[in-house]
């Protein structure tokens, strides 16, 4: 499921940078580590569900838009 | 964020019954201990995203439907 990681950590930072805001921005808004951000971000973690609201919360977008269709994953 | 977990909780088992599953069944399709799944369903653990996509494809369903919109979880 390393594609899923990483295809979420794409998402998220096409959309922080949409939103002008830096990886550390991203993280003291969201209470996330900053270097747990850049994992994310490169997709080398699995994260919470918890942890996508957060981050969508700050890029004031649904959770679910950050989430790849499950048929993206395998093609 | 524990109104997040119920309500995830709540979505899958709506949607396990509703393709007429058992836990037991959903946990071996899944990959996930039995107990787990029961403690997802009741809203008792923060998943990973990648435990999320692992149900959804048992269920059929696309992983977002079985998130609440965020707007939803605080009204």
């Amino acid at each position: 499921m390393d594609h899923l990681a990483k295809a979420i950590g794409e998402r998220i930072r096409h959309r922080r940078k949409a939103r002008g805001l830096s990886q550390d921005d991203l993280a003291l808004l969201s209470g996330i580590d900053r270097s747990y951000v850049g994992r994310i971000e490169r997709g080398e973690v699995n994260i919470t569900v918890e942890k996508l609201y957060r981050i969508a919360t700050v890029l004031a977008c649904d959770p679910a838009t950050l989430l790849p269709a499950a048929t993206e994953l395998y093609s």
